[in-house]
Protein backbone atom coordinates (compact mmCIF):
# COMPACT_ATOMS: atom_id res chain seq x y z
CA UNK A 1 0.00 0.00 0.00
CA UNK A 2 2.84 2.55 -0.07
CA UNK A 3 4.44 4.12 2.85
CA UNK A 4 1.94 6.51 4.61
CA UNK A 5 3.90 10.46 4.24
CA UNK A 6 5.24 11.39 7.18
CA UNK A 7 3.10 12.58 9.92
CA UNK A 8 3.43 17.02 10.21
CA UNK A 9 2.71 18.05 13.69
CA UNK A 10 2.86 21.79 15.45
CA UNK A 11 3.91 21.61 18.94
CA UNK A 12 3.20 25.00 20.57
CA UNK A 13 5.12 25.83 24.30
CA UNK A 14 7.89 24.00 25.12
CA UNK A 15 7.85 23.23 28.80
CA UNK A 16 8.96 19.87 29.82
CA UNK A 17 5.74 18.07 28.18
CA UNK A 18 6.06 19.95 25.12
CA UNK A 19 9.60 19.34 24.82
CA UNK A 20 9.92 15.82 25.36
CA UNK A 21 6.87 15.24 22.84
CA UNK A 22 8.76 16.89 20.10
CA UNK A 23 12.27 15.15 20.45
CA UNK A 24 10.21 11.78 20.91
CA UNK A 25 7.65 12.78 17.95
CA UNK A 26 11.32 13.80 15.98
CA UNK A 27 13.07 9.89 16.73
CA UNK A 28 9.71 8.78 15.56
CA UNK A 29 10.67 10.32 12.14
CA UNK A 30 8.14 13.09 12.49
CA UNK A 31 8.28 16.53 11.08
CA UNK A 32 7.61 19.09 13.98
CA UNK A 33 7.39 22.42 13.91
CA UNK A 34 8.03 23.69 17.64
CA UNK A 35 6.46 27.10 18.74
CA UNK A 36 7.50 29.18 22.13
CA UNK A 37 8.17 32.33 23.16
CA UNK A 38 11.41 31.81 24.35
CA UNK A 39 14.33 32.01 22.40
CA UNK A 40 16.36 29.30 25.15
CA UNK A 41 13.77 26.67 24.23
CA UNK A 42 13.98 27.47 20.55
CA UNK A 43 17.80 27.10 20.73
CA UNK A 44 17.49 23.99 22.38
CA UNK A 45 14.25 22.59 20.63
CA UNK A 46 16.17 23.48 17.39
CA UNK A 47 18.66 20.61 17.78
CA UNK A 48 15.88 17.92 16.61
CA UNK A 49 12.84 19.91 15.27
CA UNK A 50 12.49 19.83 11.59
CA UNK A 51 11.73 24.39 12.52
CA UNK A 52 11.96 25.32 15.89
CA UNK A 53 9.83 29.22 15.61
CA UNK A 54 10.07 31.87 18.32
CA UNK A 55 6.82 33.47 18.96
CA UNK A 56 3.92 34.16 21.08
CA UNK A 57 1.17 32.02 19.76
CA UNK A 58 -2.03 34.13 21.00
CA UNK A 59 -0.41 36.47 18.36
CA UNK A 60 -3.30 34.94 15.28
CA UNK A 61 -0.83 36.87 12.31
CA UNK A 62 1.77 34.78 13.30
CA UNK A 63 0.32 31.29 14.14
CA UNK A 64 -1.68 31.77 10.59
CA UNK A 65 1.71 31.63 8.71
CA UNK A 66 2.69 28.11 10.27
CA UNK A 67 -0.65 27.07 8.13
CA UNK A 68 -2.24 24.58 10.88
CA UNK A 69 -4.70 23.97 8.33
CA UNK A 70 -2.48 21.71 6.78
CA UNK A 71 -0.86 19.82 9.44
CA UNK A 72 -2.08 16.26 10.86
CA UNK A 73 -1.84 17.33 14.62
CA UNK A 74 -1.69 20.45 16.18
CA UNK A 75 -0.81 20.32 19.52
CA UNK A 76 -1.30 23.40 22.26
CA UNK A 77 1.13 22.11 25.83
CA UNK A 78 1.36 25.13 27.34
CA UNK A 79 -1.67 24.19 29.91
CA UNK A 80 1.03 24.42 32.46
CA UNK A 81 2.55 28.12 32.24
CA UNK A 82 -1.00 30.01 31.06
CA UNK A 83 -4.18 29.02 31.47
CA UNK A 84 -5.54 31.90 29.24
CA UNK A 85 -2.55 31.34 26.55
CA UNK A 86 -3.69 27.54 26.11
CA UNK A 87 -7.38 28.77 25.87
CA UNK A 88 -6.56 31.62 23.56
CA UNK A 89 -4.31 29.50 21.42
CA UNK A 90 -6.59 26.33 21.10
CA UNK A 91 -9.33 28.72 19.60
CA UNK A 92 -6.89 30.19 17.19
CA UNK A 93 -5.95 26.80 15.95
CA UNK A 94 -9.50 26.00 15.56
CA UNK A 95 -10.42 29.06 13.79
CA UNK A 96 -7.29 28.89 11.90
CA UNK A 97 -8.38 24.99 10.95
CA UNK A 98 -6.43 23.03 12.22
CA UNK A 99 -8.10 19.57 11.52
CA UNK A 100 -6.74 17.54 15.13
CA UNK A 101 -6.05 19.94 18.33
CA UNK A 102 -4.90 18.01 21.53
CA UNK A 103 -4.65 20.87 24.05
CA UNK A 104 -3.08 20.19 28.22
CA UNK A 105 -5.39 21.36 30.92
CA UNK A 106 -4.35 21.90 34.26
CA UNK A 107 -8.28 21.42 36.24
CA UNK A 108 -11.38 20.27 35.32
CA UNK A 109 -12.90 23.99 34.32
CA UNK A 110 -9.71 24.37 32.30
CA UNK A 111 -10.45 20.80 30.48
CA UNK A 112 -13.91 21.79 29.89
CA UNK A 113 -12.83 25.40 28.03
CA UNK A 114 -10.71 23.82 25.74
CA UNK A 115 -13.11 21.22 24.49
CA UNK A 116 -16.08 24.26 24.32
CA UNK A 117 -13.28 26.44 22.48
CA UNK A 118 -12.01 24.11 20.11
CA UNK A 119 -9.64 20.80 21.25
CA UNK A 120 -10.42 17.85 19.93
CA UNK A 121 -8.91 16.04 22.43
CA UNK A 122 -7.66 17.27 26.00
CA UNK A 123 -4.72 15.78 28.03
CA UNK A 124 -3.22 16.19 31.61
CA UNK A 125 0.38 14.55 31.63
CA UNK A 126 0.74 15.03 35.25
CA UNK A 127 -3.05 13.36 35.95
CA UNK A 128 -2.64 10.52 33.19
CA UNK A 129 0.88 9.39 35.07
CA UNK A 130 -0.14 9.94 38.78
CA UNK A 131 -3.37 7.25 38.13
CA UNK A 132 -0.91 5.24 35.75
CA UNK A 133 1.82 5.38 39.18
CA UNK A 134 -0.57 4.85 41.64
CA UNK A 135 -0.73 0.56 41.13
CA UNK A 136 2.89 0.45 40.37
CA UNK A 137 2.98 1.85 44.47
CA UNK A 138 0.02 -0.24 45.87
CA UNK A 139 0.75 -3.76 44.23
CA UNK A 140 4.44 -3.85 44.38
CA UNK A 141 4.46 -7.34 42.09
CA UNK A 142 2.44 -4.85 39.78
CA UNK A 143 5.53 -3.76 36.79
CA UNK A 144 3.15 -1.97 34.39
CA UNK A 145 -0.24 -1.93 33.03
CA UNK A 146 -2.14 -0.55 30.57
CA UNK A 147 -5.80 -0.37 29.99
CA UNK A 148 -7.74 -1.50 27.17
CA UNK A 149 -11.23 -0.09 26.46
CA UNK A 150 -13.60 -0.01 28.92
CA UNK A 151 -13.14 -1.89 32.06
CA UNK A 152 -10.32 -4.54 30.26
CA UNK A 153 -6.26 -3.69 31.62
CA UNK A 154 -3.19 -5.78 30.53
CA UNK A 155 -0.81 -6.46 33.60
CA UNK A 156 2.60 -7.51 33.66
CA UNK A 157 3.24 -8.51 37.35
CA UNK A 158 5.87 -10.72 39.09
CA UNK A 159 4.09 -14.01 40.32
CA UNK A 160 3.66 -14.48 44.10
CA UNK A 161 5.34 -17.33 45.79
CA UNK A 162 2.67 -19.68 46.00
CA UNK A 163 2.65 -19.85 42.18
CA UNK A 164 6.15 -20.93 42.13
CA UNK A 165 6.83 -25.04 41.04
CA UNK A 166 3.19 -25.21 39.73
CA UNK A 167 2.14 -25.15 36.05
CA UNK A 168 -0.54 -22.88 34.41
CA UNK A 169 -2.53 -25.45 34.06
CA UNK A 170 -2.45 -26.15 37.71
CA UNK A 171 -2.53 -22.97 38.59
CA UNK A 172 -5.99 -22.71 36.46
CA UNK A 173 -5.83 -18.48 36.51
CA UNK A 174 -8.33 -18.02 33.99
CA UNK A 175 -11.09 -20.29 35.84
CA UNK A 176 -10.24 -18.99 39.15
CA UNK A 177 -9.91 -14.84 38.95
CA UNK A 178 -10.59 -14.24 35.01
CA UNK A 179 -6.97 -13.83 34.12
CA UNK A 180 -5.36 -14.60 30.89
CA UNK A 181 -1.80 -15.13 30.39
CA UNK A 182 -1.00 -13.94 27.13
CA UNK A 183 2.93 -14.14 28.03
CA UNK A 184 5.78 -15.32 29.98
CA UNK A 185 8.83 -12.85 30.68
CA UNK A 186 11.75 -14.66 32.75
CA UNK A 187 13.98 -12.06 34.35
CA UNK A 188 13.71 -8.47 34.41
CA UNK A 189 15.90 -8.44 31.14
CA UNK A 190 14.41 -11.93 29.76
CA UNK A 191 12.57 -12.90 26.78
CA UNK A 192 9.04 -12.96 26.35
CA UNK A 193 7.32 -15.61 24.97
CA UNK A 194 3.86 -17.48 24.13
CA UNK A 195 2.74 -19.54 27.34
CA UNK A 196 3.26 -23.26 27.16
CA UNK A 197 0.13 -24.26 29.59
CA UNK A 198 2.67 -26.94 31.14
CA UNK A 199 5.64 -24.45 31.43
CA UNK A 200 6.39 -24.55 35.51
CA UNK A 201 6.88 -21.18 36.76
CA UNK A 202 10.09 -20.03 38.73
CA UNK A 203 10.58 -17.62 41.23
CA UNK A 204 11.68 -14.75 38.95
CA UNK A 205 9.23 -15.35 36.52
CA UNK A 206 6.85 -12.47 34.98
CA UNK A 207 3.53 -12.63 33.77
CA UNK A 208 1.52 -10.79 31.17
CA UNK A 209 -1.70 -11.22 31.40
CA UNK A 210 -5.61 -9.57 30.21
CA UNK A 211 -8.21 -9.27 32.51
CA UNK A 212 -11.05 -6.95 33.95
CA UNK A 213 -10.14 -4.82 36.23
CA UNK A 214 -9.41 -5.42 39.69
CA UNK A 215 -9.04 -8.91 38.78
CA UNK A 216 -4.55 -9.30 39.14
CA UNK A 217 -5.68 -7.31 42.43
CA UNK A 218 -7.19 -10.03 43.89
CA UNK A 219 -5.04 -12.30 42.97
CA UNK A 220 -2.07 -10.81 44.39
CA UNK A 221 -4.44 -9.76 47.66
CA UNK A 222 -5.06 -13.78 47.78
CA UNK A 223 -1.87 -15.22 46.09
CA UNK B 1 -1.58 -16.84 51.81
CA UNK B 2 -3.69 -14.06 53.50
CA UNK B 3 -4.26 -10.45 52.75
CA UNK B 4 -1.65 -8.41 52.45
CA UNK B 5 -1.88 -5.27 54.94
CA UNK B 6 -2.85 -2.28 53.50
CA UNK B 7 -0.09 -0.03 51.63
CA UNK B 8 1.29 3.13 53.67
CA UNK B 9 2.03 5.84 51.40
CA UNK B 10 3.24 9.33 52.30
CA UNK B 11 2.82 12.14 49.27
CA UNK B 12 4.86 15.09 49.76
CA UNK B 13 3.54 18.08 47.52
CA UNK B 14 -0.18 18.39 46.14
CA UNK B 15 0.68 19.87 42.30
CA UNK B 16 -1.19 18.13 39.75
CA UNK B 17 0.98 15.28 39.95
CA UNK B 18 1.08 14.78 44.12
CA UNK B 19 -2.88 15.31 44.20
CA UNK B 20 -3.84 13.09 41.36
CA UNK B 21 -1.27 10.01 42.65
CA UNK B 22 -3.39 10.23 46.04
CA UNK B 23 -6.34 10.33 45.14
CA UNK B 24 -5.85 7.27 42.84
CA UNK B 25 -3.83 5.56 45.87
CA UNK B 26 -6.82 6.48 48.30
CA UNK B 27 -8.87 4.83 45.48
CA UNK B 28 -7.23 1.62 45.45
CA UNK B 29 -7.46 0.90 49.40
CA UNK B 30 -3.93 2.68 50.06
CA UNK B 31 -3.45 4.47 53.26
CA UNK B 32 -2.27 7.55 52.17
CA UNK B 33 -0.51 11.06 54.02
CA UNK B 34 -0.80 14.30 52.12
CA UNK B 35 1.57 17.02 52.74
CA UNK B 36 1.63 20.48 51.06
CA UNK B 37 2.74 23.83 52.52
CA UNK B 38 -0.79 25.16 51.23
CA UNK B 39 -3.88 24.98 53.43
CA UNK B 40 -6.01 25.14 50.08
CA UNK B 41 -4.27 21.80 48.72
CA UNK B 42 -4.37 20.47 52.06
CA UNK B 43 -8.94 20.78 52.47
CA UNK B 44 -8.75 19.33 48.59
CA UNK B 45 -6.52 15.78 49.61
CA UNK B 46 -8.51 15.67 53.32
CA UNK B 47 -11.35 14.71 50.54
CA UNK B 48 -9.89 11.15 49.91
CA UNK B 49 -6.46 11.13 51.79
CA UNK B 50 -6.76 9.06 55.09
CA UNK B 51 -4.77 12.20 56.42
CA UNK B 52 -3.87 15.71 55.41
CA UNK B 53 -1.29 17.26 56.90
CA UNK B 54 -0.14 21.17 56.39
CA UNK B 55 3.84 22.18 56.91
CA UNK B 56 7.49 22.68 54.70
CA UNK B 57 8.83 19.28 54.48
CA UNK B 58 11.89 20.51 54.68
CA UNK B 59 11.29 21.12 57.91
CA UNK B 60 13.20 17.98 59.32
CA UNK B 61 11.54 18.02 63.03
CA UNK B 62 8.07 18.22 61.09
CA UNK B 63 8.97 15.50 58.50
CA UNK B 64 10.31 12.95 61.05
CA UNK B 65 6.63 13.13 63.07
CA UNK B 66 5.06 10.91 60.19
CA UNK B 67 7.31 8.48 60.39
CA UNK B 68 8.75 7.73 57.03
CA UNK B 69 10.52 4.72 58.35
CA UNK B 70 7.36 3.21 58.87
CA UNK B 71 5.48 3.89 55.55
CA UNK B 72 5.98 1.50 52.44
CA UNK B 73 6.48 4.44 50.04
CA UNK B 74 7.32 7.96 50.18
CA UNK B 75 7.14 10.07 46.91
CA UNK B 76 8.22 13.78 46.82
CA UNK B 77 6.21 15.00 44.09
CA UNK B 78 7.23 18.54 44.85
CA UNK B 79 9.84 18.92 41.94
CA UNK B 80 7.68 21.07 39.69
CA UNK B 81 7.42 23.68 42.04
CA UNK B 82 10.67 23.96 43.61
CA UNK B 83 13.62 21.84 42.58
CA UNK B 84 15.53 22.33 45.89
CA UNK B 85 12.96 21.46 48.69
CA UNK B 86 12.55 18.49 46.22
CA UNK B 87 16.46 17.76 47.19
CA UNK B 88 15.94 18.80 50.68
CA UNK B 89 13.20 16.68 51.11
CA UNK B 90 14.38 13.85 49.58
CA UNK B 91 17.83 13.48 51.59
CA UNK B 92 15.70 13.99 54.96
CA UNK B 93 13.46 11.17 54.06
CA UNK B 94 16.52 8.77 53.41
CA UNK B 95 18.40 10.32 56.43
CA UNK B 96 14.70 9.46 58.35
CA UNK B 97 15.05 5.83 57.01
CA UNK B 98 12.48 5.53 54.80
CA UNK B 99 12.63 2.35 52.72
CA UNK B 100 11.45 3.65 49.46
CA UNK B 101 10.97 7.13 47.96
CA UNK B 102 10.33 8.21 44.85
CA UNK B 103 11.22 11.45 43.42
CA UNK B 104 9.71 13.84 40.83
CA UNK B 105 12.14 15.50 38.72
CA UNK B 106 12.54 18.56 36.47
CA UNK B 107 15.42 17.67 34.56
CA UNK B 108 18.72 15.52 33.87
CA UNK B 109 20.96 17.20 36.47
CA UNK B 110 17.57 17.21 39.23
CA UNK B 111 16.98 13.51 38.45
CA UNK B 112 21.28 12.92 38.76
CA UNK B 113 21.06 14.65 42.33
CA UNK B 114 17.98 13.41 43.71
CA UNK B 115 19.67 10.20 43.30
CA UNK B 116 22.56 10.94 44.82
CA UNK B 117 21.04 12.39 48.14
CA UNK B 118 18.91 9.35 48.24
CA UNK B 119 15.92 8.86 45.97
CA UNK B 120 15.56 5.27 44.83
CA UNK B 121 13.37 5.75 41.85
CA UNK B 122 13.17 9.29 39.93
CA UNK B 123 10.17 9.92 37.89
CA UNK B 124 9.21 12.81 35.49
CA UNK B 125 5.41 12.64 35.08
CA UNK B 126 5.73 15.29 31.88
CA UNK B 127 8.67 13.28 30.01
CA UNK B 128 7.18 10.06 30.55
CA UNK B 129 3.78 11.02 29.25
CA UNK B 130 5.37 13.05 26.56
CA UNK B 131 7.39 10.06 24.90
CA UNK B 132 4.15 8.11 25.23
CA UNK B 133 2.30 10.25 23.50
CA UNK B 134 3.82 10.87 20.57
CA UNK B 135 3.40 7.61 19.60
CA UNK B 136 -0.51 7.94 19.23
CA UNK B 137 0.45 10.82 16.95
CA UNK B 138 2.98 9.47 14.83
CA UNK B 139 0.95 6.49 14.23
CA UNK B 140 -2.88 7.05 14.74
CA UNK B 141 -3.98 3.67 14.57
CA UNK B 142 -2.30 3.02 17.64
CA UNK B 143 -4.19 3.17 20.66
CA UNK B 144 -1.81 2.09 23.56
CA UNK B 145 1.41 0.66 23.65
CA UNK B 146 3.47 -0.69 26.72
CA UNK B 147 6.97 -1.36 27.14
CA UNK B 148 7.84 -5.45 28.41
CA UNK B 149 11.13 -4.62 29.61
CA UNK B 150 14.30 -3.75 27.40
CA UNK B 151 13.28 -3.65 23.59
CA UNK B 152 10.00 -5.76 23.94
CA UNK B 153 6.44 -3.86 23.25
CA UNK B 154 2.76 -4.40 23.77
CA UNK B 155 0.56 -2.52 21.45
CA UNK B 156 -2.82 -1.82 21.03
CA UNK B 157 -3.59 -0.60 16.96
CA UNK B 158 -6.77 -0.49 14.50
CA UNK B 159 -6.29 -2.83 11.75
CA UNK B 160 -4.69 -1.33 9.04
CA UNK B 161 -7.31 -2.01 5.28
CA UNK B 162 -5.02 -4.66 4.09
CA UNK B 163 -6.01 -6.69 6.75
CA UNK B 164 -10.08 -6.75 6.51
CA UNK B 165 -11.01 -9.99 5.37
CA UNK B 166 -8.10 -12.03 6.14
CA UNK B 167 -7.15 -14.45 9.04
CA UNK B 168 -4.42 -14.39 11.21
CA UNK B 169 -3.51 -17.57 9.65
CA UNK B 170 -3.33 -15.71 6.34
CA UNK B 171 -1.63 -13.18 7.70
CA UNK B 172 1.43 -14.54 9.15
CA UNK B 173 2.18 -11.56 10.99
CA UNK B 174 4.75 -13.25 13.60
CA UNK B 175 6.91 -14.86 10.27
CA UNK B 176 6.50 -11.08 8.40
CA UNK B 177 6.81 -8.78 11.06
CA UNK B 178 7.91 -10.47 13.80
CA UNK B 179 4.57 -9.48 15.80
CA UNK B 180 2.59 -11.83 18.00
CA UNK B 181 -1.35 -11.36 18.50
CA UNK B 182 -2.27 -11.50 21.82
CA UNK B 183 -5.73 -10.55 21.68
CA UNK B 184 -8.44 -9.61 19.40
CA UNK B 185 -10.37 -6.59 20.40
CA UNK B 186 -13.81 -5.89 18.60
CA UNK B 187 -15.05 -2.34 18.35
CA UNK B 188 -13.61 0.41 20.96
CA UNK B 189 -16.02 -1.04 23.88
CA UNK B 190 -15.78 -4.58 22.60
CA UNK B 191 -15.07 -7.69 24.27
CA UNK B 192 -11.22 -8.75 24.56
CA UNK B 193 -10.79 -12.64 22.93
CA UNK B 194 -7.64 -14.77 22.75
CA UNK B 195 -7.40 -14.96 19.19
CA UNK B 196 -8.34 -17.62 17.08
CA UNK B 197 -5.64 -18.19 14.34
CA UNK B 198 -8.68 -18.68 11.57
CA UNK B 199 -11.20 -15.79 12.59
CA UNK B 200 -11.84 -13.34 10.11
CA UNK B 201 -10.34 -9.31 10.57
CA UNK B 202 -13.75 -7.33 10.69
CA UNK B 203 -13.03 -3.03 9.48
CA UNK B 204 -13.30 -2.14 13.30
CA UNK B 205 -11.16 -4.52 14.78
CA UNK B 206 -8.61 -3.95 17.07
CA UNK B 207 -5.52 -6.25 17.82
CA UNK B 208 -3.22 -6.74 20.73
CA UNK B 209 0.50 -7.76 19.89
CA UNK B 210 4.00 -8.35 22.05
CA UNK B 211 6.90 -7.50 19.48
CA UNK B 212 10.16 -6.31 19.78
CA UNK B 213 9.99 -1.92 19.40
CA UNK B 214 9.25 -0.64 16.19
CA UNK B 215 8.23 -3.88 14.78
CA UNK B 216 4.54 -2.26 14.51
CA UNK B 217 5.31 0.76 13.15
CA UNK B 218 6.98 -0.99 9.95
CA UNK B 219 3.89 -2.64 10.18
CA UNK B 220 1.69 -0.08 9.85
CA UNK B 221 3.65 1.45 7.53
CA UNK B 222 4.02 -1.22 4.94
CA UNK B 223 0.25 -2.35 5.73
Amino acid sequence: MGKSPRRQVVVIGLGQFGMALTRSLAERGAEVIAIDRESEKIQMASAFATEALCFDATDEEALARVNPSRRDVCVCATGDQSKEAAIICTALLRQLGAPRIIARANDELHKRILLLVGAHEVVNPEWAFGERFSNRIVYDRIIEEMSLGTDLVITEFRIPPVFIGHSLVELDLRRRYGVIVVAIRRGEKGTVSLPDPNEVLGSDDILVVVSHEGAVARLLARG
